[in-house]
């Protein structure tokens, strides 16, 4: 593309995404799932960009407690992966504010450059077409257009907002359409009514603009939050080396920042922009697209079965129609189901007539308000150094499988209220105890006893799986001191 | 009552009950779940009926290869279990010849003696109720007649068999009805036109008579399976002592007789005996009953809240209606259920609409198809020493998590494919590892190299919990060599 607009792909990741709860949880949010293709939906995101803008112009905006779940997430990519660059908000405020962060950022990078924004978990089958639409996006960008796509309906939808087309415009472009207001999720009626007028599309949420544009309708339209980014004006990316080491583990980590940042008003770019400035213009998508809004949502883009069901993972089903079923390792059996989704994971299962499926929010809440942690974390928790999977929680006891990536190891720690044997059952490891260092073979074990600094290793380029079996008046995770670390976790002496 | 006409209950468990599936399994079947009332069908069957008659006088009849679990089963009963003696068939025939064979016992043990035949698998709330009703019943058996029990019915369920009553009756008795036929369970339309004309009662499969009556009644219309029976006659049980040691452990071991009893025709008492013979009198029941033919007549005996619902275990629902969730440990979310059935098990989890519950059969002949194991066992699975649960199984290992009884012990015994790590999680086992015999405690681990004779045992007053770590290329149950065994297992050398 034209040189002198650089262009940096923004990828939105901030969201936690309960709609696809059990499969989604706080701490592995619908972006990280792999429902739809055959990566997650963030790693696919990444990889219909790749190619188009080189891995050091993508750029990923979320919030830091979860920037490090998501680089680990992001591994799998390979060198790629580290090439990738993070612009992490302070906390979550809407997509206008991430947005407005990031254009400051890239302006201040690449003053006059264009910055194309993608939400990480959409599903887009087809990246030709994705590829072809882009470039026209790009070309209206370059004019000073605010660039959306917009997906042409198919059914009086209620779950998305949509986009008019003007029917008598001013300004003309190839290609592009000029777009005369925004609409908020409409009720069944108006939806129907979009559909029979024509000239309605859905909002996709993509969106291409110049950086310097973007800052211009933000300062027009959204003056307060101009302010406040006016303010942070990214100068730790810079001044954190960012030309050295292209990965600054968190592009905005400054304590006077996250209060001006707290203080913005929460608004998505649609309301506090979109619908506002008078220089949009709108791509007519030609992909497929979803936002995968909720279960139903699956429906629009994963191939269905003769009788119009998607079974997944270890299913018996008799005579159901239209209905989705995700199973994982344990069975789920299903008789005669009609429009019904159920999703089974080890610790939860979902059982909900599609119509109702927006409604697991509700669920979620219960959830919280009963202090639960099934809408937290899975039974599979994802760490720097590998995974750990919760067997069985008793009195008295606790039962994990750890698995450790080659070359890994954990942190050097001890526990105050537990010891831990533990049984190698593949791989070998490498043991600090005290100070004894041995290695413990497969089919081998070694006990740690409580009080007792350890540290667990990978010596190899295999991964090392044991079982480990915690004994003690208390196991929960926060019963660790840590004394040195890999990940630069906090260290408690 | 009547000391000339001991009473004999006898109580009929040989069904497997795939019905209940995933909570039933073929080695845990309905007559062993609690699912209404405070302990299992079979011990409240048997709770109902002691007092009435003694536990000598409790008979089970069940097949051979059940008839341990089944004894297990009955342990929590306490001394009464001891003495509830087992009449074990070689193999499942139906209801004819299954009390047939009783009757023949009996009448050897007992002559002239009254016989009360309950299924093991129903529920009956009003035990009061049940006690007056069967007085009836015994009366009119002294008389010679064969009693049954008709529920009056209050919808046109085509579950179930009907009794229809004469009109005119030639034989009168106070409190008991003439009986005109049996009927198969009916079609709607025909069990509708049973309900509104009147007369029509359910078939309970509860049944009182003289072991002499139904002798003769099966010599007159069943005479092939009165002549295996002669054959058979029922020697063993005296010939085994029965008079010193109350506890044949199998009143039925013989290997021809296992070939006679393979030969009669499977048939039901209902069109056996009592469609054809004239002497039927009915008890129109006063107790509640439910046959608990499915997951739907669960509605018939527990209460539900005031959205129509039966929830379970750990569940959270949202504006479901007249459903039914049973859940364990593992959260199951519901979200606007309508007439649904939802069972959850660690290993499986059942979700049809109750109008098709009954197809739950189709499920147990797939998972038999596929040569799975969810329709044969639980992941935890009774032992005469405690239990073991499977936690995890991987490539190359399992894990489980063993209880053992105070003072029990496992076998002696040895695996050639698999070494075994046990770490104590609460209790004090006795370990015999070849030569050596030594305590583990709580907290302490030990470890059984493959080819290593070995016994776990309990030597404590409370629980035995250890954690099993297995490793080896092949972890199934049948790597075993017993060497000695406290629960007459076979040995293998």
């Amino acid at each position: 593309m034209n040189p002198s607009h650089p262009i940096n792909a923004v990828i939105l990741a901030g969201g936690s995404g309960t709609r696809f709860w059990p499969l989604s949880r706080e701490a592995y949010p619908k972006q990280m799932l792999q429902i739809v293709g055959e990566d997650s939906l963030l790693r696919e995101t990444i990889k219909r960009i790749h190619g188009f803008v080189p891995p050091k112009n993508i750029w990923i905006v979320t919030t830091e407690d979860k920037a490090q779940d998501i680089r680990l997430h992001l591994e799998t990519l390979g060198p790629l992966s580290k090439e990738i660059q993070f612009i992490n908000e302070p906390l979550g405020r809407n997509t206008a504010p991430a947005i407005g962060l990031a254009a400051i950022c890239l302006n201040h990078l690449f003053p006059e450059s264009i910055m194309v924004v993608l939400p990480s978990d959409h599903a887009i089958p087809d990246t030709m077409k994705f590829l072809s639409d882009l470039r026209l996006a790009i070309q209206g960008a370059q004019k000073d257009y605010l660039i959306t796509f917009g997906i042409k309906p198919i059914r009086p939808e209620t779950g998305y907002g949509y986009i008019k087309i003007a029917e008598f415009p001013k300004k003309k472009m190839k290609g592009l359409l000029k777009v005369d207001r925004f609409f908020e999720k409409p009720d069944l009626k108006t939806a129907k009514k979009y559909l029979s007028h024509g000239g309605y599309f859905w909002n996709s949420g993509i969106f291409v603009f110049k950086t310097s544009k973007i800052l211009t309708e933000i300062q027009n339209h959204l003056p307060s939050l101009y302010d406040a980014l006016k303010k942070m004006e990214c100068g730790p990316i810079v001044s954190n080396g960012l030309d050295k080491s292209p990965i600054p583990k968190s592009a905005i980590r400054n304590p006077k920042w996250a209060t001006l940042y707290a203080n913005v008003e929460p608004i998505s770019i649609d309301y506090g922009i979109m619908e506002r400035s008078r220089d949009v213009m709108m791509v007519p998508a030609t992909f497929k697209w979803s936002d995968l809004g909720s279960w139903v949502a699956l429906d629009e883009v994963i191939d269905k079965d003769k009788n119009g069901n998607i079974l997944k993972g270890n299913t018996v089903d008799i005579g159901s129609q239209n209905s989705t079923v995700i199973a994982s390792k344990r069975l789920v059996a299903t008789i005669g189901l009609k429009n019904m989704v159920v999703v089974d994971t080890p610790d939860a299962t979902l059982v909900t007539p599609k119509e109702r499926a927006q409604e697991v929010k509700k669920v979620v809440e219960t959830l919280k308000q009963n202090n639960r942690e099934e809408h937290l974390i899975h039974k599979t928790v994802e760490r720097p150094w590998g995974s750990y999977t919760v067997l069985e929680k008793g009195e008295g006891y606790k039962i994990k499988r750890v698995v450790l990536k080659p070359k890994a190891r954990l942190s050097l720690q001890l526990h105050r209220r537990r010891s831990e044997h533990w049984v190698v059952v593949s791989g070998t490891a490498k043991v600090t105890r005290e100070d004894q260092v041995y290695l413990v073979h497969t089919n081998e074990s070694t006990f740690i006893p409580i009080h007792t600094k350890h540290r667990l290793e990978n010596p190899g380029e295999a991964p090392l799986q044991i079982i480990e079996v915690q004994n003690g008046d208390y196991v929960e995770e926060d019963d660790i001191e840590r004394f040195s670390d890999d990940y630069g976790r906090p260290i408690t002496q």
